[in-house]
């Protein structure tokens, strides 16, 4: 079976929905596409960074579900990013209240050996110039290189931003970033020439509204799950990328055909992470949990239609 | 075949759009609805109402596809009903610019003959107690009574429209409307509520982001065609009812997969409407297109994956 190497941050996060508020808790985009790759996959290490502040109980959620953190680096004497936000009543906004980078302005990721031949490589949401580090680290060309980015390395690296997206085979991001990003409106133009730009395959996200995959003329929709209630969607973007990267791995195959059960995947995991505070729901969840939902979302969506 | 019964406005729109403005054009929900259903039926009646400024050519539209106007009511001495309205450059905003009720405030629905026994009525947006009216006229109970309304009559004329829910199997309403009605963000909660009130069957039409089709525990979404331009979104709501109930008479069954495929049928119909401004392209579009299109819709939906 093939490994995924996931990287992006490990961090804390304080969140304040109109249902209640965190103290600090697990967060982070390689947390939260480990632990869904994980429902997938066996083989997931993780490239991140620490500070000294950051709890042996929180390394170990990783370490109890057989990923590897031997590219976590801890750095004393630095404390953990920490980012703090507050979500409005509709939970489709939300406000930075704090951003501390700390421990990861010092980022340089350094892939274990034993992950240089990933098969799948999972860069979540990092400065482009660090994104680009890791994949010269590889030993070889992963079979899928999967990139996550958002406006802000858009308004300030945005010549490191079109060299990494150069090398990478799909981009994961949601509307706001494709718009910016292409500097057009209409979704399907935006996708267009996004693929222009490197990656010839196309997700983007639409948050409740669902996710779209796009390759050459080819497009697939995948729905959110229709939830009573949304009660944090923190980490849902980045849960939706570990379980897409978590089905193709364990498929092992990138075909358009895998990549559609792939999206269902990644919406699949995200329907649960909305569902509590922070990586909790992820934590907790099981197979047979997961099985069900996935008969949900083949109720929800698919039809028979005669063609004549 | 079945026979639908459609009633509704027939009117005078002039749009507005980034894209380009027109005159006055033939517009109005039974107009929509009519045209829609008549891709995939032939036995289907209107009853509105029009003003003596309402042109033979416009009315020509409709008996030349063999639609039945007898129900079309011709007031001497008054102007045909009068929206204009200029779209936002995203397009999913509006607003009016003039509303001239003229003809329709003296509206007093009869049902010809010929369709009081019609086993599908569509119910366009009016006042409720019109609506009611004209369930009364029906000779028995049609096989299938499907209503929409709209945010005004909530406002004023809440208990009448209370009254008409009652007697109708399926709401067709966009994602605001089903808000203000259950009083409920949440869109799967709203559903359970307005279920309450009287439809057994509810469709909440998200525009771009789709449509949802509920009945009891029951879930099915269906995306809206990722589409380049939306040129004009007029009629895109009344054309998805129309193609909907046109599919169900059709098959004549109205159950839950039957309504999944109908749900298909008026998203599919509707990513033509918006094409052009009007009814214009509803009006040049033939059955090969469709066909065409409801394959883009089979690969923008379908995917395959195991359940073990």
């Amino acid at each position: 079976m093939s490994k995924i190497l996931a990287v992006g941050t490990v961090a804390f996060d304080e969140i304040i929905t109109p249902f209640g508020k965190t103290g600090k808790i697990l967060g982070g985009s390689a947390s939260y596409i480990s632990l869904a790759a994980q429902k997938l996959i066996d083989d997931i290490g993780i490239v991140s960074v620490v500070g000294s502040d950051f709890p042996e109980n929180y390394l170990q959620k990783f370490i109890s579900r057989g990923i590897d953190i031997s590219g976590i680096e801890k750095l004393e004497n630095e404390k953990t990013f920490y980012w703090k936000g507050r979500y409005h009543n509709d939970l489709n906004r939300r406000d930075t209240l704090v951003t501390e980078v700390n421990a990861l302005a010092h980022f340089n990721p350094v892939v274990p050996d034993d992950y240089r031949d990933a098969e799948f490589l999972m860069l979540g949401n990092l400065h482009p110039a660090l994104q680009k580090a890791v994949i010269n680290q590889m030993k070889k060309r992963p079979k899928l290189v999967a990139l996550d980015t958002m406006n802000f390395w858009m308004d300030t690296a945005w010549d490191e931003l079109m060299q990494v997206l150069k090398l990478v085979d799909i981009l994961i991001i949601n509307d706001e970033e494709a718009r910016q990003l292409s500097k057009d409106y209409s979704l399907v133009r935006a996708a267009k020439t996004i693929q222009q730009k490197g990656p010839k395959y196309l997700i983007i996200k639409k948050g409740e509204h669902g996710a779209l995959l796009f390759h050459d003329k080819d497009i697939f929709f995948a729905p959110a799950l229709p939830l009573e209630d949304v009660f944090d969607p923190t980490g849902a973007g980045d849960t939706f990328a570990g379980g897409f990267i978590g089905r193709l791995a364990k498929l092992e195959d990138i075909g358009f055909e895998a990549m559609k059960s792939a999206v269902i995947c990644g919406s699949n995991l995200a329907s649960f992470t909305v569902e509590e505070f922070g990586t909790q729901r992820l934590e907790n969840l099981n197979k047979t949990e997961i099985k069900e939902r996935l008969q949900e979302f083949i109720h929800l969506t698919q039809f028979e239609i005669e063609l004549v």
